[in-house]
């Protein structure tokens, strides 16, 4: 007897130009368009094998060796239904050789190589391994673009995951969404230079999730439609324009703009909604005058900070200049010895916690005070990364009898 | 020899409506009408004493008693060249027996009875007590909505500070600023029951000025055209009818907004300016859940936050809630012993610092964490007060000589 099993793995995707505000909450259709970078899925991604069986008696889901639950109509069986009817309208209906999986109850087991108290989002990269894995096990004839409908419906920001290298989510005008999708902007080849640093910042208070809090701006913020209207269009198109010139001093100007605003909009919402901390706005101090130090030597901008729904920065930079970017940070965010992953090798060796952290030249130390080891909780180094990847059977996560295998998390 | 002087002193005033960015820098002509209330000076006040006498031999002026420059074409030099204009206008060309007090030089002593490291500033309260004195001196027959666009001329917000009660800017339109003054709302009288609580917050971080500020953000925002064009006219004319009705709740709400949307537009300049900290956050939790359950339990919201340039809040409320907003603050940000001056009376001798601090029923404690000592610096309780006043010659500041008397600070 066959067993009809596939692994697939999907980027986590970070925006430069946000997604804030739904205009359809059933099917997430945003307000707006967005477009962000995928990271490399060598240091963050997520993981989902999916089986479908006869024998199974229910569709069931394990995320990180936990089983969760999938409630009637909600998002996950949204997606699970939605990729049940593209293999019978696609693959069954068409050739009726092809066995009906459609009809069997499938296991799924998600794994995320980054752990959840990292604070980044595992729900974009999480449902892009999904219907990547479902799509894989269901042979269907379709593209990326095709399967960011049915993600998007799990998580918005999820419809982003499908593509690799710059990617937009755009908005669409239709009710039934079927032009609210994820498009390649340019390809991971196009810019590899592309790096990111991710600055994993605490924070003792419990944040507004970002589905009740974006639509709280929907409803009571007075400069939302504005930005809507106004500033985000401009802004796809600026972008755009910027990444295929490989211009990364309007890049940062771009989405370093963009940052500001979706956190300002979240501002003007009543209440207001607060994500970054006083860390996040040290982070973003040094940034400016890091910024300033090489604009006046010349350069243009040379790193650009980017915020989602929590205290977290993503500094994209070019990679010349990650180095002397964590040293800036670590000068600043005392690191604990051991907890910087040095992947690409840039230190030789030696623990970036005990290199005292160098400043560039000219630099203004003032804009910030030194906080204690912890403040900055850990630094991840990675780069602009590929799309969704089909992995072979070793990979897989479930077991023989379709259960969970165990992992070391 | 007659002596020519007078002593007046003005109040603080905190706005509702905010006035952020300006359309003629010199004339100090605002992009948006706003709106203030006018703080008791038995608590705050600036008071100035000016002389004039043929003697001497330059414009002097003394701040707190230690002498500041009077530069030429500075906005002090204007104040002080457009008041001696309006004597000679109003008083000596149309009534020629008057003393020619217009073409004396003036010596000026101003002293702010509140510390400058409150964190509270005293331009307003500044150049209103100064204008206030100068026309006191020179027996200028003009209304005070005239003498509000010559200490417009020294900081845009002491204009405001000319009435007492509830009082706007209007912007005007004209390029010479002729309409662009301060008009009473309503009289002190109107709502003598509306209450301040300013709450000091520490800040290790040097702001950005609200000059420089705001001009970055009029050249660099791409919502506070909205906010001018379509926002600030609307919640003019609701916060003056919700002050007409004494509707705290409405009045609540659009304080709130509206200062949320300052610091929005604030936040969407490049690069950002951030005014409040993780301290002002929590405040701001605090009040959100202090409604919250107001709201739950029929009553409306009862207390209002506003931020200014800087991480003090200040939180408006009637007179019968202030002694549970002063627990609820002193619970999450304990003060030190003798630090608060309880000028109402409200507890009865016992030192805030030691009631342990109460919350209201149902008020969820999770909302904030429990700051140290010295978070909140200092608590200073207040209300709604008078415009400014003509004191008498034993308030003088100046002494025989036309020197400043030596005071305690």
């Amino acid at each position: 007897m066959s067993v009809y099993q596939a692994t697939a793995s999907a980027p986590v995707n970070i925006a430069c130009i946000k997604y804030w505000g739904k205009r359809d909450t059933k099917l997430i259709l945003p307000t707006n368009s967005s477009l962000s970078v995928t990271l490399h899925q060598d240091h963050l991604r997520s993981t989902t094998t999916s089986r479908a069986d006869p024998s199974f008696e229910s569709d069931r889901l394990w995320l990180n060796g936990k089983e969760e639950d999938i409630k009637a109509g909600g998002r996950m069986a949204t997606c699970i239904a939605e990729m049940k009817r593209l293999r019978k309208e696609e693959v069954e209906d068409k050739q009726p050789n092809e066995p009906k999986l459609s009809s069997y109850h499938v296991h799924i087991a998600s794994f995320n190589n980054f752990p959840t108290a990292a604070g980044l989002a595992s729900s974009a990269s999480g449902f892009a391994a999904l219907v990547s894995s479902l799509a894989q096990l269901y042979k269907l004839p379709v593209s990326p673009s095709t399967l960011s409908l049915i993600a998007r419906q799990g998580s918005g920001s999820a419809c982003r995951s499908l593509y690799g290298g710059f990617v937009a989510w755009e908005q669409g005008t239709r009710a039934d969404g079927l032009d609210s999708l994820a498009v390649e902007v340019a390809p991971q080849s196009h810019w590899p230079e592309m790096h990111a640093l991710i600055c994993v910042v605490s924070d003792d208070k419990k944040g507004t999730s970002s589905t009740s809090g974006m639509q709280r701006t929907v409803e009571t913020s007075t400069l939302l439609q504005h930005r809507i209207a106004h500033v985000v269009p401009k802004r796809m198109a600026a972008i755009s324009a910027a990444i295929k010139a490989r211009d990364f001093d309007a890049f940062a100007q771009i989405t370093m703009a963009d940052s500001n605003q979706f956190h300002a909009v979240a501002l003007d919402t009543e209440p207001p909604i607060f994500y970054m901390n006083d860390v996040s706005r040290a982070i973003i101090a040094l940034i400016v005058e890091y910024n300033r130090v090489s604009v006046e030597k010349g350069h243009g901008r040379k790193a650009a900070y980017t915020y989602d729904a929590g205290p977290n920065a993503v500094i994209y930079t070019l990679k010349e200049n990650v180095k002397e970017i964590i040293e800036l940070i670590v000068r600043y965010f005392p690191q604990a010895v051991g907890s910087f992953k040095d992947v690409f090798g840039l230190f030789g060796g030696v623990d970036v916690a005990q290199t005292g952290g160098k400043l560039v030249e000219g630099f203004n130390e003032a804009v910030a005070k030194k906080f204690e080891v912890g403040a900055v909780k850990g630094l991840i180094h990675t780069k602009v990364g590929d799309g969704p990847r089909a992995l072979g059977a070793e990979e897989s996560l479930l077991n023989a009898s379709g259960q969970p295998k165990t992992l070391a998390a």
